[in-house]
């Protein structure tokens, strides 16, 4: 099948990245022993915005920077590749803020049919969602201070990214 | 409480670029249309090696690039935000090529105890390793055509990005 344009961008950018890559070298754990949750969103440049070199921290990054959804990296971050830290990053202008699992449900359901819907069950059918921005913060920061998984030891703080103005401001 | 050196990086960091953001007019929904899912691996700047622009893709990352722990994040990505196709890239050195799952859960039980192995149930206990590269891109590739929540006009292609020349390959 013919390359898409996507698929061509993806091998004639790579190409060039290569041609002058350079760190080989680094190590498998995180040089600065952390991890740092954000959202997908495409607006976010966690290297660029948060400041992380290569090979210094793990990037986890799904729909809303839910730490749920991240448990089992950060599990396998802080239990076999040694980080002891966690920054967990949320956004102005979430698309999370926009909905609730019911209209996604129906989303699914309209353009997907019953059979999809069925699907949702690997998530609970839970899309998490959320209402007010900086509580959602708090209340995942508190999820994983909560989780018997990760260690007392491990420092999480809680932070919004401003896709208006690039600029990032603490909250818990 | 004072700022750990790692807050004190991205504070700093960020101020730098948020001094010179001139991207805050960007929209929600990524331009490009498509998604790309990878791993946490610290090794990896998907923005760089993947020649993706800013406010172009939604880029989810957890451990081993994953697309079961990807599939809430991709329906959003799809059902609500309009994207249309899925860049899926493992990569060389993963450290989910380096453990089981009884090995993982060897480990939560001697550091964390017993109450933290039962929190495993939140992701069924699996860690979801793999114990070959290509294979799992394209049983992961597999997954995702085969479930009904994403349709079939979305185009899904796997890759690998090694991190020891930082370059991509095609797998499937």
């Amino acid at each position: 099948m013919a390359p898409t344009p996507i698929q061509e961008n993806l091998v004639t950018s790579n190409q060039t990245y290569a041609s002058s890559f350079k760190d080989g070298h680094l190590a498998l754990p995180p040089a600065k022993k952390y991890a740092v949750v954000t959202c997908m969103d495409a607006r976010i440049d966690p290297a660029a915005a948060y400041g992380i070199s290569l090979g210094d921290a793990h990037v986890i990054r799904n729909a809303g920077g839910n730490a749920r959804d991240a448990l089992r990296s950060l599990v396998i971050s802080e239990q076999l590749l040694g980080t002891q830290e966690i920054l967990l990053i949320k956004h102005t202008g979430c698309g999370m803020l926009t909905f609730k699992n019911e209209d996604a449900a129906g989303l699914v359901r309209k353009n997907l049919g019953e059979e999809a819907v069925g699907e949702l069950a690997a998530f609970a059918g839970d899309f998490q969602p959320f209402a007010e921005l900086d509580e959602a913060v708090k209340t995942d920061v508190a999820f994983l201070k909560a989780s018997k998984l990760i260690p007392e030891t491990v420092t999480i703080s809680g932070w919004v990214y401003e896709v208006e103005t690039g600029k990032v401001r603490s909250v818990v």
